[in-house]
Parts: structure tokens; C-alpha cells; sequence
């Protein structure tokens, strides 16, 4: 039974909680393509946007969630705010939780801020990706569309492929999959794949075609050019080559294997057009089932 | 009877679909003033605000129709979006989408973009002005200050003034007055007034003044000065002395002519400041229809 | 009885709007902390938030308070506006009247400029602070803070130590206490102190160390680093050192004196971390009846 204020990772989540989650996003997931997808469940509530890293689509996809919810949203961004005057975070979410909300949703630079901001406040804390630490919502939200398509994490095998090191989607995946009991690889450039990852669960796999055929499901994570082009690789070629998904990778997958990918997507690098809007590809999925996972999320910090 | 999911440009509507707008627009412009102007038209439905081009006014009027229809508003601005990040537009009106929304109002620099947003997703889109091509709502409200004021288009003189090349205000304001019968005539700088606008039935006169004297419109369009100064002529006050609606003009104009502006003006540029806020100018007149024409829109559109 | 459109400073207010106000936002700040703090005061009603100067915060206490009357919010930036294509700020807020609303929230950094819209349109106009001049809802909430701790107004010795000079916190707060009977001595560096203060019925204090003992209130302004800096003074140590609340000073303060600051704080310079967060300090309790201050100024204004 549910019993937390804030979300701040899914390493802390059990298997219970991370299925209780589920489920209710899953009310909400049925209610969001009819006329009736709006819910009075936080009426007279309050959610705060705190975007220290902008982000359009995840905010979007909060403040959908929160006004299908029936939520007043105050959107608070990092530009002309009082944390360029100089401000601590712990001040900055102490004084807006002195205005009397109910929700904030924090992404930050810094790894462990919405644990820190959640330390110092009464209301709920949720984390919407801090640094390269977690966003447990997106592994949430990964979580449920693997569950919808593949009906099961025992036996499965997921396989994260791009930059293991610096991404807090990857660490969310491992840490939700792990618990639910699929296996899971990451593969990558050597260093760009920690061999401390091995500690969370995670297999290593140097090859990427090595286990492209075994995979169930294949999550590709977003390349970040400027940290590819000329340090790691020569260039974002070499990278499609070694480790994006390519038509040629993907007819080598299991029948029923599915694709992923957190967006925004670089097409053409990570992977290949022909995939990403291919008939394994579940990334506009994903993105609808963010909302509801969203929605569930915020109905059940809220208040405890 | 409209049967059109999206309004791309007024180029393809006809005279009927025109005038059912404009009456739809009339409902409510009627209560725009009154204190039950809130309607529950679009209660449940999200309506995103996707701004490729900064305009607050623009974003401001169709906020204000959307909440007046009791929409939920989510606005999604350029900077920080995912676009910046190397995301196709595609793929982020897809995603939006994906998110569960009903109308994505789309303004664009690119010529056309609204209207392959159109061809890839399933809701609505309402093109809020693209490049230099069309901004439909602007005309449309254009057209219903003109038939409030004058009653009827056929036999009325409109002369457009300004930068015709690169007015997308001027293309959807021809295409409309056409189709309802209007004569429309143009002027402006040489290099400013393209030749093939007469292929939209638009009358070129190089001399301002062989016109003014016989206008029932005079829509003045805002000057770009950077455009102007040193390039098309030597200065804005040349530019003033050849095309600016000046008092010595504003006399010489039939008794129950009107001056019309899409703002922002430029006060003393392009329009003298007492003939902006003079006995003929409608232009404050055009921003409160402008509500009322979007509310019409974004009423019409959803749900087809 | 309380007979404004608009609230534009506290110097032109009687005792009586004054305790007006004070006693409406006590209705409202009990409502705050309950589930039931949302009121439908403003349903159907639009609140712009005009703001050519960013502040997070106070837009986002001034958008809450509009949320809990159940109006319809629309912000309105400074970037990318109309305002940097040159329009006038006349020609910027009767183009916002025009759309329809019913209060414009401004912010801006020439002192008057709401004073100047608020004679241009019909709409309600509330100054959320106008360059040197007046911010009369933190005033007013910083009375109302003064009001619940210590009961009354007359006899009250109310200090206020910083930058004087520039601080329209400092004007707005000297209005209503002259008003309402308290004493208010005024404390900084003697350039950023200005001889006609005195004009308004404050007294100077050219030590600060002379009137801390006497205080019932100290009000600790924000200090500007860049203004302190190389200029006033040789550093903020020395800034610190002078005028700074620190906790030798705290200890010398009267038993049950308070402790306030507008915020955001800029710790270890114009006050202690100790002190700021010490039992004195009643600094969140200003932001939380800030929200209640500008709730009750929006239900009173409206509709006048």
C-alpha cells in the first residue's frame, strides 16, 4: 500500500509500489483518449513546476497530468528567478511551500536536489530528473509500456544502449527492472558505460551486436552529439555504426521485440527513421503513457 | 455547414465557411463584454499553444478565447523545447499529440508549417500565423471589424499599405476579401509590392494618394524599420512621407472610412498617433474581435 | 469602505482602506492552510500578469492568489513582447484591456508606470512594484505580518536597515506604518540613505547599532551586491559588519521583537543564517500572508 509523500527514485520503490503505480496509471491511461479524461482528483490543489533544466516536454507532459487532475499549475522557471539572485534551493522551496502548495515537481542540474529541496519541506516532492541520478517517471512510464506490450518481467531481457554513464533514464530503468525482475544489459562506448553499473544489476555488453538478437526489448538512449563528436568517437557516424539501431540491427531482432526510446530522438544517429516509426517502435506510446503515469503519480503523493 | 478539422489559411475557405465564422464569432463577441462570458464549449479539451516565434500578443488572444471556452491551456515555447535540441517538427507536434491534446494553434517562421503539422497528426491544428504565407484568425477578424462597421464587402474599397511582400496579414486579408467580393487594393515601396500579388486579385497602385481619397479600408500594415531604413529607402521618415497615414491624409478620406492596424504600431511611422486614435480608427475594435474570432475557430475546429 | 479600481501605493490609502484590506486578506490567509481554500470570488474573471521586470516569485504569489479566486490567469513577458518591438506601454495595456480582462498585475522598472496605465484603461491596474517607487502589496502584507505578531500599530518602533534609497519595499512599508501610528527609523549606508526620507516621517539612523535595543521590528532589505561592491562600500564583509543583522546584534534585541525580510535573502550578508532562520525571524510567514494580501487587493479592486 502506497504510503510516501514524495517520489524521488524507483531504487527505494518495492515491487509492490512500483505495481501499485502501474495499476493506477493504467485508470488513468483508459480515461485519457476519451471525452471523460478529466478528473476532480486534486481540485483546489496546487502543482508548482520547478524547472531548474528546461524542459519542454516533460513539463508539458506534468502539467497535462496535473490539469487532467483538476490541479492549478504555477509554472516557475530557472530564468529571472530568485535562484539567479543568489537564492539556495532549500530557500527557493521553503518559500514557495510557504505559499501554501501541495506539489513540486523539481528537475535539476544537481544530482540529489529534490532529495535535499524534499528534506526541507512538508509538501510532496516529485523528481522530474535530477542530474545524472534518476527520473523515475520516465522509468515509470518505461516500466508501463514494457508491461502493456510483453505482459511480464521475469525472463525478460532489456537492453539499454548509448551513454549508460550520464543518464539518469538508464539508472531509473535499471533500478524499476531489477526489482520487477527482467535482466538488463547496457551497451555503449567504453566510456560511456561505467563498469560500476555491473553493482546496480546491469550486464555489460561491449558488443552491441552481440545481443541485439536476444533482446526483447531494445531502449535506445538519446546521443548528445557534443559529447560524442571528437572525444569519445570521431563522430556521430561511427557511433550509428557501433551502436545505434539500424535497419539492419533491427531486422535481426526477435519477431515480437519492441523498441524505445525516451526522446527527443536524433534520427538518423541513435537510430534509424525506418525504426523509430517502424512497427516495433512503442515511442509515441511511451509518450501517452507518461501522462497517465504522470497522473497516477501525483494522485498518490499527494496528501500523505 | 464547416466540416474542417483545422484552419490552415483563408486561401481555401469558401465564402459560406467564411461567413459561418464570422457569425459563430458574433455569439460570442456579444459576451465578451458581458459577465457570463466564460462558456463551457471546450471544458475537458487541452488546447496547446505552440510558438515557434515569440508573439505575446497573438499567444495572449487565442489564451484568453481558449479559458474563455473553459479549455485547459498549455503553452509551449521555442526556447529550451526539444526543437532546439535537433527534433524535427514532426515528430514534436507527434509527440504533443501523443500527449493527449485537441488543438495545437501553431505560429511558425517557415512558410507552411502548420500545414505539415496538419498531415501528420489526428487533432487539430489552427495555423496562428506561418512566415510569410497566411494568418487566417488576423484576417478573419479583419473581415468581421469590416462587416460590423460597413455591413457588406461587395462594392467596398480596401487598400492594404505597407510591406505586401512579406505580409502574411496582406495574403490572408486578400484571400478573404475576395471570396466575400471585396475590390482590394495595395501599396507600398516598389520592392515591397510583389507583381504576382495581382494574381490574388489585389489591384497594385504605386501612388498612396491616388488611393486614399477612395478607400472604404485603409488597413495599415506595421512597418518593420530595420526593413526599411537604408535598404528600401533612406529613412523611416521618407518612408512616412510616401506611404504613412498621416493627418493630411487621414482628412482626405471619404467621411465614413475607417483605419484598421494588426499591431503593434509604430506611432508616428506608419500611422500618425491622432489618426490611430481617431473618430475612424477601429484598431482596439480589431483586438477585442479578435477574441471573439478565436473563440469561433477554436470552437469550430474540435472534435472533426 | 473600500471604493478603489485600483491599488496602485499605500501613500494615498486612509487608516480605514488600510484595515480594510488587512481584515479581508485574515479571511482569506485562514482559508490558506484548510482544503477548502479555493473561492470562486473571481470565477469567470481574467488577471494578467504584466511583468517587464521578471520576479519568479512575486508572479508566482500573485498568479496563486488569482488561482484560489477561481480566475483565469495569463501571464505576459517581458521577452519576446510587444514591448521590444517598440509599442508603448499606453498602447501595450489598452491592447490588453482590449481583449477582455478585468485586472492587469505590472510590474516595471519606471517609477509611475502603473500609475500612468491606470489612467489609460478601464480595467482594475495593481502595482506589483514600479522601479523606486512603491510596492504596495508587500507593504501591505508586511503590515499585515507586524498586525498579527504584535497586535497594534501605535507605539511600535519599526526599523528598517539596508538600501534605503533604492528600495520601493521601504517607501510602500513607511506609507502604511506612518499611517497606522508606528514609529519608523530607517538604517544603512549613509549614500544609500537619502536626507528627504526624513519627508516621509521616517528617522534616521546613521548607526544601526544605536537602534537595534529599541526595535520592535527590524525589517532586513535585500542588499544588491554589485551596488554594495567597490562603490558604497568596500565590500559586503564591511557591509556585514555595519549594518548587517547578525546574531550579536539579534542578542541585543528586545525580548519579543520580530525579525523580517522581503526576500529572496541573500544569507550571511545583510543577515544570519541563524537569525533568518531563528524564532524571531518571521520571514515565511510573510510569504504565506503575501498570498492572502494579494487575494483580498484582487476581490476588492475588481469590478470598482
Amino acid at each position: 500500500m502506497w504510503n510516501r509523500k514524495h517520489l524521488l527514485g524507483l531504487e527505494e520503490l518495492s515491487r509492490e509500489e512500483i505495481v501499485e503505480v502501474l495499476d493506477r496509471a493504467r485508470t488513468f491511461r483508459e480515461s485519457c483518449t476519451s471525452s471523460a479524461r478529466k478528473h476532480s482528483t486534486l481540485a483546489g490543489k496546487t502543482v508548482v513546476m520547478l524547472f531548474f533544466e528546461p524542459s519542454t516536454r516533460t513539463t508539458t507532459s506534468f502539467t497535462l497530468a496535473a490539469q487532467r487532475l483538476s490541479a492549478d499549475v504555477v509554472g516557475f522557471s530557472n530564468s529571472g528567478s530568485s535562484t539567479t539572485k543568489g537564492e539556495t534551493l532549500i530557500d527557493t522551496v521553503r518559500n514557495i511551500e510557504a505559499m501554501g502548495v501541495d506539489i513540486l515537481v523539481i528537475r535539476h542540474g544537481a544530482s540529489g536536489a529534490p532529495h535535499l529541496a524534499a528534506r526541507h519541506v512538508d509538501v510532496s516532492v516529485v523528481n522530474a530528473g535530477d542530474g545524472t541520478h534518476e527520473h523515475p517517471t520516465q522509468g515509470l512510464l518505461d516500466l508501463y509500456t514494457i508491461r502493456e506490450k510483453k505482459g511480464k518481467f521475469e525472463g525478460l531481457k532489456v537492453v539499454i544502449v548509448g551513454d549508460i554513464a550520464h543518464s539518469r533514464v538508464a539508472r531509473s530503468n535499471i533500478f524499476g527492472l531489477r526489482t520487477l525482475g527482467a535482466e538488463v544489459f547496457v551497451s555503449g562506448p567504453a566510456t560511456l558505460v561505467p563498469e560500476h553499473i555491473t553493482e546496480l544489476g546491469a550486464t555489460v555488453v561491449k558488443d552491441f551486436d552481440e545481443i541485439v538478437g536476444e533482446a526483447d526489448v531494445i531502449n535506445v538512449l538519446r546521443i548528445q552529439r557534443e559529447r560524442i563528436e571528437g572525444t569519445v568517437l570521431p563522430s556521430t557516424a561511427e557511433y550509428t555504426r557501433l551502436f545505434g539501431l539500424t535497419r539492419e540491427r533491427e531486422r535481426r531482432m526477435k519477431p515480437d521485440a519492441i523498441v524505445m526510446h525516451p526522446g527527443p530522438i536524433n534520427r538518423g544517429v541513435e537510430i534509424a527513421p525506418e525504426v523509430a516509426d517502424g512497427s516495433r517502435s512503442v515511442i509515441l506510446e511511451q509518450v501517452t503513457n507518461g501522462v497517465a503515469v504522470r497522473m497516477a503519480v501525483l494522485s498518490m503523493v499527494v496528501g500523505k
